[in-house]
């Protein structure tokens, strides 16, 4: 197997995008990996997209987007594990690379996800849960998320002001991205005010609707090595992948991410890293439960302790472990197809010393780790900084 | 990069399957191909799959399926190039293996199309065209493929006749195949005063609406030595993937299948082999004008012959280069996500020696030729006995 490095960032603004289509944000953040890596031609385009059937009435992304970058013939493939669908492009990229079916690949993700009016969007993200046996009955993913935040509360003693936070500090960090959807500095007071969602859950607990998108160049490890420029080369050293069952009625425990856990578990093996390693984190906060659940699962913090972490700042910029200085997916938004990849630009621009005000001073090794569904599909990524 | 080898193969029967859901009959191919190959461990899952949002109102079939097979925690992924998918999930396998990220996968391919009403799966079989710039004039697949149909017809002076050969043809194949949405005797006469679709196309040149999946096991050709039994090993040599401009309106040529070729010469490249050198073809004869431009665009035949190469019998199971000895997706059925699994699971019981009435005596060396949308996308695949 090959070494593989992320040699090229693009990210566009988050949020609601009306003036652009689907294919215009991608491509603009496409054309920024490229320009940032310096690279012109590529072997593989992969999109991470979780349902452009559903949000735009369009899919073969493949064909469409390959071809709105002006690269008509190059080969391109769509994947999709619903919010995890980004995570996977770069799975499916890494792969790739290391396989030397490829030499170099351009990651990428994306969602337009306002261009449905709000029922539709909801309908969308809900076939993200099993249709037959969770949406049938009516629930969609605020309540779905709600039942583990009520099963957490309830065993360890978590509480809303620990999932305040979250969103507290969250926001505090998309303060310092450009990028963030909102840029608004957020209260725990005003957090356990705002309107209450699905109980326990308020609006200050949940991602937004979100259009962005995001791309990353890969190549060998060996190809970076000959390219020009003195920054850090940052080198995949995990992938881990994998599920978990898709209805919550199913599962043994609702009190763990199993699989955020498994997929940890195997990223960390073939890094041949631990949980104390890592410098920085970015976690699927869809809602303030999943990074609290997320940061327990991947080991940063024991069972029922990552609630009490994020109260006491363990997970801010200057914590003992910051995750989500991105803004997360709560401040910083989540095109659902894009957040995989963008999660892992952040890791590489703070692993390259480039991420500004919110640079993780020293970080040499990061961990981005996306999520489909209720839990149903997790997959982590470890990066560092090649020596 | 390390050798892989398809050992185990699985296919439901396809067609209108209305006492069973999307998630059974992608189960059935699966512990089928599982079964056959005598496997119970797999690392990974990939599914290829159009859309199922639009299909069943169900996304995240990663874990949904994973679920279903009682494997929940094993990593798994969702692929889609529109009617190219099951072909892009047999290359992300591959790829899997190839690296070493993954021992054993099961590539499975899936679609349920009869669940909707008959507008609603003309619909989401458009959404594989540009949605902005084909879709918006209400235009469907059967008018793009009019238009490539009628282009030929003019350039190389195609005849009706001859798209009426490729369908008499394949629904003879189809007669062998146990499997197939069709067992019907058609006569060249029946086929051109079928009912008009979009002219010059009538019924008889267009595949069905099918329920159906298929599936296969890839490890490597080291361990495949190793298992039991006395079947010849098939080994996956090349692997070619490309894309072409979505919309016909921006090709420059009507009359080739731009990434088909590339596509072609991508596999071929990979595997060391020609046109010349092949036993067995499955192309993607969505429409029977789509199987005359495959056979030339993959160097079976030269531009405009092969119309005229199916007339004569080249084509024929008994004649000079077998193509669609399952029925092609004409008589076969054409469960889009399925297709391109059902393609190469045909090539390796043809190189098998299994395929019963349909056998190609000797086959050593087969190709299978997926495609998506009007030719926007298209995977190629060698496979051959291992020596």
């Amino acid at each position: 197997m090959r070494d593989v490095a992320v040699v090229g960032v693009g990210v566009t603004d988050f949020g609601e995008l009306w003036d652009k289509s689907l294919r215009t944000i991608w491509a603009e953040a496409a054309l920024a990996a490229l320009a940032d890596a310096g690279v012109e031609k590529i072997d593989l385009i992969t999109i991470g997209c979780m349902s452009p059937g559903l949000f735009v009435g369009q899919e073969h992304l493949a064909s469409l987007l390959a071809d709105e970058l002006g690269m008509a013939g190059t080969a391109a493939s769509r994947v999709e594990s619903a919010c995890a669908s980004g995570g996977l492009a770069l799975r499916t990229g890494f792969a790739e690379v290391a396989s030397g079916l490829s030499d170099t690949v351009l990651v990428t993700g994306v969602e337009k996800m306002n261009d449905v009016d709000g029922a539709d969007a909801t309908y969308a993200l809900g076939t993200a849960a099993d249709q037959e046996w969770e949406g049938f009955h009516g629930i969609t993913f605020p309540g779905l998320y709600a039942m583990l935040a009520r099963a957490h509360m309830q065993r360890y003693g978590t509480t809303v002001e620990q999932f305040a936070a979250v969103a507290v500090k969250n926001h505090a960090n998309g303060l310092l991205n450009p990028h963030a959807q909102y840029h608004l500095k957020l209260t725990v007071e005003a957090a356990l005010q705002a309107t209450m969602v699905a109980d326990p859950l308020r609006l200050m607990d949940c991602s937004p609707v979100t259009d962005g998108a995001a791309a990353l160049v890969l190549t060998t490890v060996e190809k970076a090595e000959k390219m020009a420029g003195n920054r850090p080369i940052v080198k995949i050293s995990g992938s881990g992948l994998a599920t978990d069952t898709i209805s919550l009625a199913n599962r043994d425990d609702l009190t763990e991410l199993k699989a955020v856990r498994v997929a940890g578990e195997r990223a960390y093996a073939m890094a041949g890293k631990k949980a104390e390693d890592l410098d920085v984190v970015e976690v699927h906060d869809c809602f303030t439960i999943a990074e609290i659940m997320a940061t327990e699962a991947l080991g940063l913090f024991g069972p029922g302790e990552g609630g009490k972490a994020a109260e006491d700042g363990l997970t801010a910029i200057n914590g003992k472990i910051p995750v989500n200085t991105s803004g997360g997916l709560k401040s910083k938004g989540h095109p659902v197809g894009a957040t995989g990849v963008a999660q892992a630009a952040e890791i590489v621009t703070q692993l390259r010393g480039e991420a500004g005000d919110r640079q993780v001073a020293g970080a040499k090794t990061g961990l981005a780790q996306n999520m489909g569904g209720s839990g149903g599909s997790s997959i982590v990524h470890i990066l560092e900084v090649a020596s």
